[in-house]
């Protein structure tokens, strides 16, 4: 580290990873750090010392951490119980996280819960908070893609309604832990066939389960590129949800924020439906949502 | 063993599992026998040396032995290639397996191939030619719901065409490899939750991926039972393969063949549907169809 000393800390801390940033008190990010210690990683007892290694060297003196994500689960460092939809991003309700080490106070962000159809978020809402805190008065879909694709409808700032796709999850499942492992075993990417999984799981998504194991069979019978299976797979799986969600995109304003790929599967797809979305990149969404949530503790 | 000696031995050798039948000169089951030595954990040294395991008891002399299943497939003991439909249930083009048993003769029958859409089949073949000798003339189509569930449209004694769904498989993965795996943890089942399922998949088979995740969040937010989960969540794959198999099952005959409790899973969804179905019993019918097998063998 180079002698960093953070005005505040903003902590993303996910299932898989966890990712800090030494802020400014103004909110300028002043170094980042991350490391693979998600909370589905560590128990009880190992979440301070696992933030503390990774965050040690910009404390000196007290500083206050506002973290998001899984950490806020019943599972994570303290439960941060769901807000309720209608609700703003950040709604109130900020839970200081148990901590032995005196310069620490952690603040975890609720997430956000739907009774109808039942649905849950963590972490997504932060990003949704720092989209808005950047683009104040928008009004439309914000689509969250990943391990669970989110499609969240949003009005007069607040979160109105949101649904949850295992897309991200099924593709990763079936192509590493079904049969289809077989018929898809490198790296390779073919854009056409991402094209024909989209359109034919948009034109007949009902179809999904037999298109699978046509993928298979075309690789037993046809020797289909492993590049054509995973794309098709891929196109399969986001045209069924596209299909799906047509509810919440349909005649919307529509933001995509995510990683850089695969958002700009979801950008590229809905295009061919005549529907353009805005690309926003996940990263420094994140640490506005974050800002926003210190700004509010400091009020 | 009992000292029974076969005149001729059945075999039913899948990915998994390996049965046997000793079987006298007039199609009667003397013994039977069966090990988890399945062809995937086998590699070509293996085979002869766990089929002997099996059946040695019954062989005094020179025998012959019929199999279906994986066994005939690349990774198996003989490559036995497709038949490609069109085609009898039992094309001909058994495939003699290479033994160095003096007493063994192994044949192995054909798997089912059809180029569009593309899709095979290996070992239903043999099921499909059973309930055919025992059921002369019938015309319909056939339902083998499994871990790759076919749809197989019979007519004239030849198969047309068929389809495969990955319901069996993506059920497994989805309850035990996804975020699921922590609301689907015992063994209850709940019927009214299987119909509810059914007939949510059957109205909007392509909401598929989002009642998935609805599943977990009903478990987080509203302590949804296991046995309501598991049985949704078959309800929801088996509903969204009924919809799609729509144009195979719809005003036909149908026969639904395979183990008792999914087999009737099945028969009570079309039921739902007005589709009556008769539900056949998987065991005999492996054998009648491998003694058909035999029967042309010896002309």
């Amino acid at each position: 580290m180079s002698g960093v000393k953070a005005d505040w800390i903003a902590v993303d801390w996910g299932t898989s990873n966890l990712r800090a940033w030494a802020m400014s008190a103004s909110g300028t990010v002043l170094a980042e750090a991350a490391c693979n210690e998600g909370m589905g990683k560590l128990t009880i007892h190992g979440f301070e010392p696992a933030l503390l290694k990774l965050i040690g060297d910009w404390v000196d003196g007290p500083v206050q951490v506002i973290a998001c994500g899984m950490i806020g689960s019943r599972q994570g460092w303290v439960e941060a119980p769901y807000a309720a939809v209608p609700c703003p991003a950040l709604p109130n309700g900020l839970v200081q996280a148990p901590s032995s080490d005196p310069n620490l106070q952690v603040f975890v962000i609720p997430g956000i819960k739907q009774a109808t159809p039942a649905d849950v978020m963590r972490g997504e809402e932060t990003q949704i908070a720092g989209f808005l805190a950047r683009n104040p008065n928008w009004d439309g879909v914000i689509c969250l893609p990943g391990t669970h694709t989110k499609w969240v409808h949003i009005s007069a700032d607040e979160v109105v309604s949101f649904q949850t796709f295992m897309t991200g999850e099924l593709f990763d499942t079936i192509s590493t832990q079904t049969i289809l492992r077989h018929s898809i075993t490198g790296v390779e990417w073919d854009d056409d066939a991402f094209q024909t999984g989209l359109s034919d799981a948009m034109a007949r998504p009902e179809r999904l389960a037999a298109r699978l194991f046509s993928l298979r069979a075309d690789g037993l019978l046809n020797d289909l590129p492993d590049g054509v299976a995973r794309a098709r797979l891929s196109g399969l799986l986001i045209g069924a949800e596209l299909a799906s969600a047509k509810p919440y995109w349909l005649g919307q304003q529509i933001a995509v924020i995510g990683e850089g790929a695969l958002s700009k599967l979801y950008v590229d797809a809905l295009a061919a439906q005549a529907a353009p979305a805005t690309q926003v990149h996940a990263g420094p969404i994140t640490v506005a949502g974050l800002t926003a949530a210190y700004r509010r503790l400091k009020g």
